[in-house]
């Protein structure tokens, strides 16, 4: 299986996966299909533009039997694009326990010419106990084994018996398991990553999702991250717009959900903040072709059955302008403020984001240089990669040894970069010898040596957030201002009277050179 | 004229404004048609369902002559809905002046059965000195005045004539002049406003919004806003998409642009957060019709005439989709939570909602009761009305006399109200005579006696928000809490051991009660 990566911005990455039945490209939104009772025509899923759907393996054996395996599952739905299949694991969740066994659901998905399948799992869900929760990821992993012995049985039976079998075969998932037990998770990830498997798969994630539980479920993802760094992941009952682009951020090449059809049978609305009841809507905040048809009313008096149809076709294309923006996004390098940004929809969404601090691995797939500037807003920004970047750059700049003597501590101006603005023309005359250097909150010590260098001179703040930053919110740059002093040991530092230097100069722990305020117009 | 409103929120109103040819709703988004050459048919605005179209009156009586009088602006522009007219006043901005006066300007737009019309106006655009502005809002107020004279004298013709006139006239709008110059937009308003008129226009933002000063602009509608506090205002040449709900939630409730083609021409295509080129697109982040049925490149690859009218068509649907996004948002009373969201598009609209805080004309227009929970991320949502208005009623609030020995203050908990929390019972348990209070950063003082009073029981906080607060940036925290301890002089303060409070206690300037902190445990 190849998985090729075009962009990247944080750990989002718009990539392409090979399948029997053709390509196709992440990060990508998965509509769950039902095999017997599916409301939204799988054509019409087509022609929106969906190159791969899911359906339920379980569900399909238990209704089609072995006629499933003769038509296979492509004309089961009647679609021609790329089917993953699901393997009864959402019914272990719902009802403890299916009639079936790894083997057999192996076999069958194979049979039926899965284009990616998943082992028969047992799905920890949300609020076991850390034992009982590794009796099911271990339980998992067995099950996982069996699997593969299974398919590489048959594949020995095949080659043996000389059949031509060049084209690509059922890609496997490696379904992980844990949930908020991260130990468990990683424990999980590894195991199915040494067996082989070349996709991963993190269940679970639904009970989550309901609860609003977003800072667990972006630990979960983390964890996963840290332990596959470079497979694709995909993320199983990920279908609320909200979370979208943060689950995109962290890491998940693909996630499906049959959210678009259970929320339409509830009368419930996807826009870009969430969803809404139907009735509660005065006007439709979208102009998709199925709310350009209708007024609300006109929606609102269909039967329900035509009703829940329109609905989920709606929802379907915004969960599928969510994904393009989001893509665009990436290919825009804006992926972090669009993730500030829609977390500005709900505080529990906010919540989630100040772990990004800690998600190192946020910083391997961001690149090192973006052709659009860095806008930031809030403390949270300084720690985005390029932020922490940039310091470890000035953590490692050295100040020539005549320039020693005296450090010049100027705020950050509007003009990018500084050695282009009158200020450091007038800085250097009255100051022939010293090390001059801007500062923002966001970024740190900016010697003017470095300053063109991205994201440097490539950042916009709102004035206000200058002027008004606190020296507390912000302990990278106390900490940058430390090993600067330290690495350099200047004489003097001369500062002007700007309180957040003032502030910082507070909490300076190393040996503090001799620090001289200047009024602005010295 | 009647102006019916049906929902409001800040100073933005869902309204009604009848017209010769029909009625639309507002807030309304009017395109800017070309009485020559239009790019984008007027059937498919129709079809779009834009019920108002502005074209230019000026450049259509240089061009039809009296033939306009005799087919009317309806026919000429082949549009059935209302056709607003302008007068020529771009034309001077940009070239200086025209070869018209008010009167002809005046009987024209009356004889071509323009349904809203506008004086010839002298825009003051951007950077006039003060007295040249002064200058320019003199003339349009007298052309506005002789503008008056002119219809007026028309009409008693018409009565002396016995002509049967039963039917709603041209509504003529005041064109409000002075740009950044606040104290010359309040005068022109006023001005204007005992003229008469029934609609407001406030010109001459283009410039500013090129600038990207976003706050200028806010300062201006705001200074029209304070002198006309209820009749319908519209806003000239705005269509930049970041910027609608900001203008609507300061109580624009109208605004025409031309942005959708000339963007188009230039192969920018508008998305919610902006414009981008269209070469520099991967995906389409939008499901409109136009983008449904082409993709980027065979977009790209279209002859400039025909792409030039699909990138127009997307521009006008993307408008469309933020104008209905914002009803809906004023509809569920989060168009404050909406403005802030937006304003993470970019830095210079973040810059602008600095003066929310002191614009208190929004809280006329704001629900006193609301469905939803407020979302409060930010110190600036201490300034949204409906905390305004908490802390007032919180300032009338008066504690029981035997209650006056103690006040115990507890820091705001997740369980809403406060007095349905087993926190409160065991508080009360201990301090049975105390009275006793939470404390919000964002809403001040909350007494238990009014803690389900809207919104101190309908309100969502990041935790990280509620913990990290810093007293600094709740300037109105303070004050709240020095009023209630002057108000109800207690003697003794219990509070438990909390950053927030501690700080807060250090900035309290009222002589101070004696002090108590306790543990969490205690």
């Amino acid at each position: 299986m190849s998985f090729e990566v075009r962009h990247s911005d944080l750990a989002a990455r718009i990539g392409k996966i090979e399948t029997m039945h053709g390509a196709f490209e992440t990060p990508v939104f998965i509509p769950v299909i039902h095999p017997v009772k599916q409301i939204v025509d799988t054509k019409f899923l087509e022609k929106l533009g969906f190159k791969i759907v899911i359906t339920n393996a379980y569900t399909t054996l238990k209704y089609y039997g072995t006629e499933a395996c003769e038509r296979g599952i492509h004309d089961i739905i009647n679609y021609n694009g790329v089917v993953m299949t699901d393997s009864g694991g959402y019914q272990v969740l719902r009802y403890g326990s299916v009639e079936v066994n790894p083997q057999t659901m192996a076999a069958f998905q194979k049979d039926i010419s899965s284009d990616i399948a998943v082992p028969l799992d047992k799905p920890t869900g949300y609020g076991l106990s850390y034992e009982l929760a590794k009796e099911y990821v271990q339980q998992t992993l067995n099950n996982a084994r069996e699997t593969l012995d299974t398919i590489h049985e048959a594949r020995e039976e095949k080659i043996e018996s000389q059949v031509d079998d060049n084209c690509v075969d059922t890609i496997w998932v490696g379904p992980i398991q844990g949930a908020e037990h991260s130990g468990l998770v990683k424990y999980s990830a590894e195991s199915l990553d040494t067996l082989g498997f070349k996709i991963m798969a993190l269940g679970s994630p639904v009970e989550l999702m309901e609860a609003y539980e977003f800072a667990l479920l972006a630990q979960m993802i983390a964890a996963t991250k840290r332990a596959i760094p470079t497979k694709p992941i995909h993320l199983f009952g990920a279908g609320h717009p909200l979370t979208i682009s943060l689950i995109v951020a962290l890491g998940c090449d693909m996630f499906d959900s049959a959210s678009y059809v259970l929320y339409a049978k509830e009368d419930r609305y996807i826009h870009a903040n969430g969803t809404s009841k139907l009735r509660d809507l005065s006007y439709f905040p979208c102009q998709c072709p199925t709310c350009l048809s209708y007024t609300v009313k006109e929606l609102l008096d269909l039967d329900k059955e035509k009703r829940t149809a329109e609905v989920a076709n709606h929802n379907l294309y915004m969960l599928q302008a969510e994904v393009s923006i989001v893509k665009q996004t990436i290919v825009d390098g804006r992926l972090w403020e669009y993730v500030m940004q829609k977390a500005h929809a709900h505080p529990k969404v906010m919540e989630a984001l100040e772990l990004l601090k800690n998600f190192e691995f946020l910083e391997y797939g961001t690149p090192l240089f973006k052709r659009r500037a860095l806008f930031m807003f809030d403390p949270l920004d300084q720690y985005r990669p390029e932020a922490k970047r940039f310091r470890r750059m000035v953590s490692n700049f050295r100040s020539p040894k005549y320039k020693r003597k005296r450090l010049v501590l100027y705020p950050e101006l509007d003009i990018h970069p500084f050695y282009s603005s009158t200020t450091f023309v007038n800085l250097t005359k009255k100051f022939p010898d010293a090390q001059i250097c801007t500062y923002s909150p966001f970024l740190g010590i900016i010697p003017v040596e470095i300053s063109d260098i991205f994201p440097a001179a490539h950042n916009l703040i709102p004035r206000k957030t200058l002027t008004n930053s606190q020296a507390k919110d912000y302990p990278t740059f106390i900490d940058s201002l430390n090993r600067f002093l330290i690495e350099n040991s200047f004489e003097e530092v001369l500062i002007v009277e700007d309180h957040f230097i003032l502030e910082v100069i507070e909490k300076i722990t190393t040996q503090k050179p001799n620090f001289k305020v200047l009024r602005l117009q010295e």
